[in-house]
């Protein structure tokens, strides 16, 4: 075996562990929690078929590219629930150093690919991670709406934080989206 | 929320349900059996690093959104384990029937648009596909090598069977890839 395809199947093995990863919010069915594999998976196809509300137009080869390796390093960092407590700063130097070891295993080239387009995601500043950033945020408040609240309650979300912590973002980068489901997610949070 | 909105919104919520539907292989850490939701995100980063070795050069982007869709019918038919016994007249019928309903919930254009990847994929006569395919098949190879030949014995699979049900696909679209996997293949069979 060449030592470039060595190198590209060990990343390829260790991103399998990503499907061990479990996130706060459930499937649609409410059946167990949702992994960061199958999230991934979810997302990109969620940007593949809501590409047309994005705040500006993006490329959604890079898009779907940036969703498809976003959440690798929870491998090491494990999920970041975003209305969970903990400290961002940490957060941040523990994906820090999980980009560096998984991204590493790559040959050189694709390393410094794929380190760009995370590193990309984690800025949100492009047009194409803010897309990106839209759609990571509202996938799991569309579990949730499916599940009568989903995790909501066991997080104490408020109407309010969901707004401030996820409905701005969504907003940012897929405007239309977000007001699509507003009536749906006041409806909730007023019962 | 606009009847445009609703349909990508049913469609990509039908989605979800794929992740409810279980394959053949496990995971490389042997721990549970691998969803179709999560596959589909994984064998989408294997094409992402491995489109070097496309047999004829690829539409990455293309081959990607294929990957993405290509096993949404199952929400309906279920997995047909390569090395299982199904009657295929039967298992085509049925995924065409899936594939009606679940790109039939988007709207009409994104519907036909999405329909056409699956088919194209289907039929494996092009360049994307033929490489897509390859990808596909050998992702639960590498698995099965990661765990001891996983699910081979269950399923009872040679040598032989491995390589002409498995082999000379993954041959045809990314020779490089089989090649760098036949001493351990071979190791694993011979003992």
């Amino acid at each position: 075996m060449t030592e470039r395809i060595a190198a590209q199947l060990a990343f390829l093995i260790e991103a399998d562990k990503l499907k061990s990863t479990l996130r706060a919010t459930t499937l649609c069915d409410g059946s167990r929690r949702e992994n960061s594999g199958e999230h991934s998976w979810h997302i990109a196809l969620y940007a593949l078929v809501m590409a047309e509300h994005a705040t500006r137009p993006v490329n959604i080869s890079r898009v779907i590219q940036m969703l498809l390796v976003h959440d690798l390093v929870e491998i090491d960092a494990g999920d970041t629930p975003i209305h969970g407590t903990h400290d961002p700063a940490r957060t941040a130097t523990i994906e820090q150093a999980a980009a560096d070891r998984i991204f590493g295993l790559l040959p050189t080239d694709q390393a410094a690919m794929l380190r760009a387009l995370w590193d990309e995601f984690e800025a949100a500043e492009t047009d194409d991670a803010i897309f990106a950033k839209s759609i990571d945020r509202v996938q799991p408040v569309i579990a949730n709406l499916e599940t009568d609240g989903g995790t909501w309650p066991e997080y104490n979300v408020t109407a309010t934080q969901l707004h401030s912590r996820v409905g701005v973002k969504v907003e940012r980068g897929a405007p239309a989206i977000w007001h699509a489901l507003r009536d749906q997610i006041d409806a909730w949070f007023a019962t």
